[in-house]
Order: C-alpha cells, then sequence, then structure tokens
C-alpha cells in the first residue's frame, strides 16, 4: 500500500463506523439530481478511505475478495459528491454522478430492475447497453 | 404464526431472495415524492411476507431480535408503494410514504444525517421532534 493511503485510512473519521463482523459497511449509491437509487455494494476501511482519496466509488467486492474500483472494465465510474453516514453509523450513502449513465452490470441504468407485482418480480426496467459491449475484453 | 401468514411465507417470490448466511436481506427504503433516502434496516423472510400482506415496512430487528413492525411505537409508519428487488436479490428497495414524516429514531426526517466534509462528521440535519417526545411510555 502506498504510504499516503495509508496515512488516509488511519484518519479519525474512519474509526465512527460500525464495521460488521466483517470488516465490512453496506453502501448504497444514489445518483445526484434524478435520486434514484443505482445499487448497493459493500465496502471496507480501506476502499472507503479509496473512494475519499480518489473521488470515486470504490467498493470490497465479497465475490472477487478484492477492491473493486467501480467502472473499472466498464467505464461506467462513480464521481462521488457527497459521502453519509447513517444514526447507527452502519449503512453508507453515496451522492454520485453515474458515468455513462449505467450502473448495473446487466447494461440497465440501476440494479433495482424488479418490482414484485401480484406476487411476482416483474422487470420494469429496459437494457440500454447489451453487457457483451460493456465487458469487452482487452 | 397465524395460518395465512405461514401460508403466504410460503410464496415462489420469496424463494428468489438471495438471503445471507443469517437469512436476512438488506431494505433500503426511499420516500415516494422526494427520493429521498430514508433509512436501510434488515428484514427476514417472515418480514418481507409481512411487509407485503399489511402493506407496512415490517423490517427484523438485529439487536432486539424479533420481528419490528416499523412505526410500532412512534406511529412513524411506513406505508409501502413498491417493493423493488436488485440483479443479484440480495438488496430490496421499499418505495414507502412516510408517516409522521420521521424515518429516525433521532427525531429526523431520515437516518443519514451526518455527511464528511473535510474529514469530519457533520450534522447536515435537524431534529423535528424530540425523540422522548415521540417514544413515550404508555
Amino acid at each position: 500500500m502506498r504510504e499516503d493511503l495509508k496515512e488516509d485510512s488511519n484518519e479519525g473519521w474512519l474509526d465512527s463506523i460500525q464495521w460488521d463482523d466483517k470488516g465490512l459497511i453496506p453502501a448504497i449509491a444514489q445518483e445526484t439530481g434524478s435520486g434514484k437509487i443505482l445499487m448497493m455494494a459493500w465496502m471496507n476501511r480501506e476502499s472507503l478511505a479509496l473512494t475519499r482519496q480518489t473521488g470515486h466509488a470504490v467498493y470490497w467486492s465479497r465475490s472477487r475478495r478484492k477492491l473493486w474500483h467501480k467502472g473499472e472494465e466498464s467505464g461506467h465510474q462513480q464521481v462521488v459528491q457527497a459521502i453519509r453516514l447513517d444514526c447507527d453509523a452502519d449503512v453508507i450513502l453515496l451522492e454520485v454522478e453515474q458515468r455513462g449513465g449505467i450502473a448495473c452490470h446487466t447494461g440497465r441504468h440501476n440494479c433495482f430492475f424488479r418490482e414484485l407485482r401480484d406476487g411476482e418480480w416483474v422487470e420494469i426496467a429496459p437494457v440500454l447497453k447489451d453487457p457483451a459491449a460493456i465487458y469487452k475484453k482487452s
């Protein structure tokens, strides 16, 4: 880890957070302007420190067990406008500008594209771009 | 458990959900109209079934280890307009009407009242009602 990152992750504001038993906190990304909820992912201490430092959302991928610089492959980065914390200090809310207008890996604007109607999950939002075109192998 | 509740919680739409290793899923409550994020809490299978059945948000309190009918003491119920599910089926988004205009137990409109500014968490929203007046002992 670079020395300047190490220093930043020692900052006191990170100590206020109630990390869960895996050292994580849920982070909700809300789109500035539209107010739409784009996604929810998880952060560890390092990813939250990096989010502040870089000004771009950095999550912790639980499946890949590594830092996930949102948009690193797709270019669909999230530019952070504000970082908020809830009353119990165990949920983060990011206000972000969504580059490319696509937050979801399915190619949709956001991840909450299924709605419960008459006891069935119904898709309510279109695919804006084919994921195969978003995640091109280099 | 009442027989009709038991039947409802057997419904297939609940089987689509990726419950975590504790049998829970995070549920974000967003205010209809304003688009503000009110809070995030947790649901188990029974609380989500009850949320649909009653039309009011019912969470699972991890600290009290029991069903939490939001507003049961305060009257600040959340009337559910829509239930949405994300791409990985592991986060719920509720669109709700917030009775009393107060979602947070601190007496604020919502729980995300701290914002990171110059490396410090700063309170950015006022207390609308004294919690002592909200949670009167009967």
